[in-house]
């Protein structure tokens, strides 16, 4: 099967205009075909500040009411992906600027409001993503670049986990590719040690993540980002890594297999 | 030639909720092909206002900084863009929304400092247009939606007047299309007599237009939304509609020929 790069930056790069031009650049290299996925959380807190939206938290997932999800919308489909666009056109990657509902690629389900109501929250179902759309992209050498706005099918557009959003896509992407997920992480791949940069645990199997979990050496925001990853390599994503945006080219990384 | 319907809303329309879901429903209607093209001032303004920017504006048109290009690039390109494909994709017109930098569709050339430096504000040659993109999305049933943002290719957006956005748009389309270009607009069509909502001109030729500038009857606003017009008319649009987006289908409307 042929290869396909899926590459998902959260808010360290896109917050940091010197490190995401580094980040394209590099990313500009990897051979095509390959699909870019981007959060932006801290550009959106600030955001919420300046307009007087209260960020609201649970177990530290963001709550979406009415306006917080224009707020997003707003910062992730407009100014974050079309900035990263215009950047990549300079570049010579040519690349479309996606949310979920654009040619209602990933629609999604509104989470149920019990038994905690997080609003305007979106869940994908990767089977239900329309990767014909995205395949016909990468066949024109197009490069999609997603933002984690999906729908609700029904007329709203929903919030969604950018780390879900990639590996929802990577998953629904595996039927037609060999698929290699990368997660760019703030830290330089998963720590046996919290304190010591170097201690990146190489490579964490499943069997391997549930002793480290009962070990307590992984917990936290790692735990949902591990789950993603271990949900993309059981349904079809054939590897995943968890790594700094400034190795992305050499090998200092996590393997998740 | 096969028949193309291009649709330019404006702020009436996209900041009244109820308004753009009556005028979408419309929009559905309309047979495929077609291009919908929205602006969205007023919500900038207001948009503006909240996050403390100066709206600066030199003989009515918007001065944008780069604090002002990413408050209209986040509305504009962020929120309602994909609101307005969120409501088309619930009532099942399969739809994409399309800043001009992605796939490269609308390259732009920064408008020169002098006279007035007016910012990241772009304009629009035509033939640059990538038409091949378009044709595409169009041939596969989808429905393209333009947001008047553009790009200079050289990693900036651009900010971009929306009705200069349709026209040009629609003369790139006019190469394989016979195409209609309809501008909604806050009135039923271009009037005679200001003070007069029935007195609407049913056909402006060139000709007219001159002997209507000289008589006094056509000033402001309205004189670069003709000059829009008759660019396209003169490049090879069919046909350019003024109207009200209520009389969508019916013929209260000017029609410049």
């Amino acid at each position: 099967m042929k290869q396909l790069t899926i590459i998902k930056i959260g808010g360290n790069i896109v917050d940091d205009p010197i490190a995401l031009e580094q980040f394209l650049i590099k990313f500009n290299q990897i051979p095509a075909p390959k699909i870019l996925i981007h959060g932006g959380g801290v550009m959106a807190s600030e955001m919420a500040k300046k307009l007087g939206i209260e960020t609201k938290m649970y177990n530290g997932k963001r709550i979406t009411d009415f306006e917080t999800l224009k707020m997003v919308t707003m910062v992730y489909a407009g100014w974050i992906n079309k900035y990263i666009i215009a950047k990549l056109q300079q570049i010579g990657c040519n690349s479309i600027g996606l949310s979920g509902a654009d040619c209602n690629i990933v629609p999604a389900t509104r989470r149920s409001p019990e038994p905690v109501d997080f609003g305007y929250v979106g869940d994908v179902n990767p089977s239900k993503i329309n990767n014909g759309i995205i395949i016909n992209f990468l066949g024109r050498g197009i490069c999609p670049v997603f933002c984690a706005i999906t729908h609700d099918q029904n007329g709203s557009l929903l919030n969604t986990n950018a780390d879900t959003m990639a590996s929802s896509i990577a998953i629904a992407m595996s039927k037609d590719y060999s698929t290699k997920l990368i997660y760019c992480f703030e830290k330089e791949g998963v720590l046996y040690n919290q304190e010591d940069p170097d201690s990146i645990i190489p490579l964490i199997t499943h069997k391997r993540y549930i002793e480290l979990q009962n070990e307590g050496k992984i917990s936290g925001g790692m735990i949902p980002k591990l789950d993603n990853a271990f949900a993309a390599i059981e349904n079809g994503v054939s590897e995943v890594y968890i790594k700094h945006a400034k190795n992305l080219e050499n090998d200092r990384q996590t393997l998740i297999k």
